[in-house]
């Protein structure tokens, strides 16, 4: 099982990949791809298509988890993060990946325990979860921590779809 | 020369394609492409782009212009809007075809005369202009309008440059 985390941003898209093994996680790569502000905007967004189709021709994920937008009050703003995130989302789509979802508070619950911890604190318990990883920018970070995030949810639902199992036929849970 | 004229949406994305010969526009075809509100967002952005993807390799249009989204007080229908748009916007300019994009008011003001008009006058301006032309749609009739204007801009723009050469050469322009 190999996850691509991505955090999106027209700018910058940050994006991370982790392998799990068993009940371990381990680190594989990390970076971003980004989009050139004096392009016109459908440049951009095949500049940010064409890097993370390299990304997933690189590494083969076999799931992807984006990271929610954070709805501006700026509806500009909104728009333009609405863009890459088209994009972003897109991207593994197109190449069969199953895509979810994660709000960033649920992430930083994830990855430090709380919901309202600083940035700091999720870049650092990032590089404490995944031995070898030294993310190169707060993108790619905040990607990792998405790729985290998924991992946990996914063996926190396969582990009760264990007990049920369990439970179903006749064993302790 | 060949217009591909796309009005976006995350539901229904309306296109219409027209070809420029000397000063007449003809209509060549129009429709919209879906996706369904059951299905997770990712798999609903593959929906809109292989839908647009095949418009493009059926029609094989040379350029494309794209309404610019408008930007709603409702940051959650913005970013949905963003989204779809980001789709939008990347099809055409994958296949490697120009992208313009022109606001709402430029459009009626390019069909109908005024920027000011009712949706309805800018549809049956655009069966007018374009004889033959019964569009499937509101969406696809607004895409086709798209398509006129960037026809219209073009056609200007051209003249400009025509008159700016004649008048390099030192005649009369």
């Amino acid at each position: 099982m190999r996850i691509l985390g991505l955090d999106p941003g027209l700018r910058h898209t940050g994006w991370g990949v982790i392998d799990i093994a068993g009940n371990r996680l381990r680190y594989v790569a990390d970076g971003a791809v980004h989009s050139s502000e004096k392009a016109p905007m459908a440049e951009r967004l095949v500049q940010l298509h064409d890097g993370l189709a390299e990304v997933v021709r690189s590494f083969a994920p076999t799931e992807a988890a984006v990271e929610e937008t954070f709805v501006n009050k700026n509806p500009t703003s909104t728009l333009k993060l609405g863009l890459a995130r088209g994009v972003v989302l897109l991207v593994p789509a197109l190449a069969g990946l199953p895509v979810a979802e994660y709000g960033a508070n649920h992430i930083k619950k994830s990855v430090v325990g709380t919901g309202h911890a600083a940035k700091e604190q999720v870049q650092m318990m990032v590089r404490m979860l995944l031995p070898g990883a030294s993310p190169s920018s707060a993108d790619a970070g905040d990607a990792l921590a998405v790729a985290i995030c998924h991992a946990h949810h996914r063996q926190t639902q396969s582990g009760i779809a264990a007990r049920a199992l369990s439970w179903q036929e006749g064993r302790a849970p």
